[in-house]
């Protein structure tokens, strides 16, 4: 049950003209199940990509690079149920004959194709499946189909994540509209598990770049549902220019800013929803640390406290056990820690201050916050002005559950 | 359930000329259950101790240190229960309040006297009842009581943990007796959960801290089951000097060798028993990482591994899903890793060779290997002469109900 994620509704999300997708069945996941998706991108649009940073990534991830330097892309080719991850050379040479068979089929050069795949780890891509599937998909293409993609990108996600935002820049209205998957294996490091984002505004591929960048660095960059990074993350953002407005040239113009606000929002908003449906959460747990030197050690404090075993079923519990937040800052690594200067909050409620229990703490004050389902845990270092933010989730019997059921 | 680990029997474990132990239950833990456990150490004994690096280190490990360059240590107090960490100044009073009282029953200095602490973090400790119930532990003290002892210190624990050698050094019989404890909240910084050693062999202090030290970094110090490094680890070796061999002055000397493999070998054998009694375990797993650049990355990559949850599920689901292994091997954080080098075995099956999967394995080679209770997962990094070993468990659904129901 994922915590507090309204499940998206086909007529919330907004087409985005240039961009069409087709959907298919190619038996990957269980029979008849869609799993394999189309994206066409209309000639003229930018398009920027950052991918994971695992050095055992992934063969579609490994040729969507090559492909990217190479030539504009004009489709991206998605698949769930199977990661190609692992598979060596073999693996480089199905995503190859997946790409070409999108090109036969559009009439376009492989290396405007891009691959991406999710699923399981180290089994070879059932490529006769794919390009068996891949006409049907190609038929399929319509711009009104990003309800169907996002559920057909889904592994173990229980819901879509799904969002479409709209605003006016110059008199013209301009249309974001982004999905992603993920909900295991999930600690992106400079990209996410697969998100796609596509605007109709016009966009300097280099200021595209600058903003895919900010806003990943903002949302999928900050969120940890296990620690574990995955071998095939990739978020994609689309500017196909066929909204009419001007083209944005620079990051610092007005309606550039107007615009990576609501990029930035869908960015942030879908990365949550990753979290808010990480695999057997019941909890949905902001991390909020300030006061640092700067933003990085924010970040090693925060995500001690995300990856401990120990808070995350803490928090499963409801148990206000907050010694195990404290031991988690204490062995954080930050370097000339002060502790007499550290104070920890459960929401607003102040359990440590200079460094010790707080004299006004009650346990039925951190029982009462301990008990929803949306909780934030504030650190305060006392030896700087920088902060940072992270998102995580518990840590519940299902997580194990899922993860040892999974694949077998 | 224990992996592979006998309980200790009380007449397997030797006494030590110098040493003697008494047991009390102050009713910290369960009424009834003993959690109080005074060693008197005879004058003329060396002792070495190592703590933890926990930033927020607990009050009794801040006053031991204190006491230590104070004065020789003639007991050692430890409770159960109850961690005395995270509880500010009222806790440095309780640890004081709880050596005075030792130092007027037995007619010592208070800083002869070192605490230690284990049990739940942000509790005041209940020093009325520690010190209603030590004279009964000081009227116990007997030199044979390292088995209660081992049971008293226990926690989450579900087994003790204690071992006893002999070596014969010139001529003399000496003896060597550990007990540790330790569950949860266990990947030792420079330390580990509580352990105690004492032999009867004489050795200079200077010698004496080498051989701890040398001996955790190989024990204590590779050992993890969740990755939470608690705030009470310590480690303490006694030599009381009474087997009447001389004494050894350097550590390069052959009985100081002799004498330091036991040594050695007795705490790999209690870390390896904290590990194979963790929390929920199933399994337990030996890392082995070979051909790093330095024993760091070595022991950089096998922690990620460790602590993979990703993997841990998959090693409790007996799943040879290895693409999670190495999908947490290139996430390690290796600079300048080159893949086409790496090879992943389970045991002696290689899973992954050149960076590719191995043409010869097969998905049954694997799941006989992932059937065992004890299995060795190697990676060779392919880019240099050194390897480090840690050792760690699976993650079961026990974990999760044991630390979502602890305290509560």
């Amino acid at each position: 049950m994922p915590v507090n994620l309204p499940v998206p509704t086909a007529s919330t999300l907004l087409p985005i003209k240039g961009i069409e997708i087709g959907i298919a069945s190619a038996g990957i996941k269980t029979v008849g199940k869609e799993d394999l998706v189309l994206i066409k991108i209309a000639q003229g649009s930018s398009t920027s990509v950052v991918y994971t940073k695992n050095s055992f990534c992934a063969a579609p991830v490994t040729l969507a690079k090559q492909h990217q330097q190479q030539a504009s892309p004009l489709y991206l080719l998605i698949n769930s149920g199977n990661a190609n991850a692992g598979t060596g050379e073999a693996g480089m040479q199905s995503a190859q004959r997946c790409c070409q068979a999108v090109a036969e089929l559009a009439n376009v050069s492989a290396n405007t194709v891009l691959p991406f795949s999710t699923g399981v780890i180290g089994q070879q891509l059932p490529v006769d499946k794919m390009t068996t599937a891949l006409p049907a998909a190609y038929q399929s293409l319509i711009r009104d189909n990003w309800f169907d993609a996002a559920h057909a990108i889904m592994t173990t996600d229980t819901v879509a994540k799904a969002i479409s935002k709209q605003i006016e820049v110059d008199g013209k209205t301009i249309t974001v509209t982004g999905m992603a998957k993920g909900s295991g294996m999930i600690r992106p490091d400079m990209a996410t598990m697969l998100s796609y984002i596509a605007t109709d505004a016009a966009i300097e591929q280099s200021v595209l770049d600058t903003m895919l960048h900010n806003a990943v660095e903002q949302s999928f960059n900050r969120i940890t549902v296990d620690g574990d990074t995955s071998t095939n993350d990739a978020c994609v953002l689309i500017a196909t220019a066929q909204a009419g407005s001007s083209t944005i040239t620079s990051i610092d113009d007005n309606s550039a800013q107007m615009l990576y606000q609501i990029i930035a929002e869908i960015s942030q908003q879908l990365a949550h929803a990753i979290v808010r449906d990480g695999e057997g959460a019941t909890k949905f747990i902001a991390i909020d640390v300030q006061q640092g030197v700067d933003t990085a050690e924010c970040r090693q404090v925060a995500y001690t406290i995300a990856h401990s075993p120990l808070v995350k079923t803490a928090l499963f519990a409801s148990d206000p056990n907050w010694g195990r937040i404290l031991a988690a800052v204490g062995r954080s690594g930050v370097t000339e820690f002060n502790l007499s200067k550290v104070a920890i909050y459960l929401d607003d409620i102040c359990i440590v201050k200079n460094g010790e229990p707080a004299s006004e703490y009650t346990e039925e004050q951190g029982q009462k916050v301990m008990d929803q389902d949306e909780i934030t845990i504030k650190v305060e270092l006392g030896r700087g002005m920088a902060k940072d933010t992270i998102w995580t989730c518990d840590f519940s019997y299902d997580y194990v559950k899922i993860n040892a059921e999974y694949r077998t």
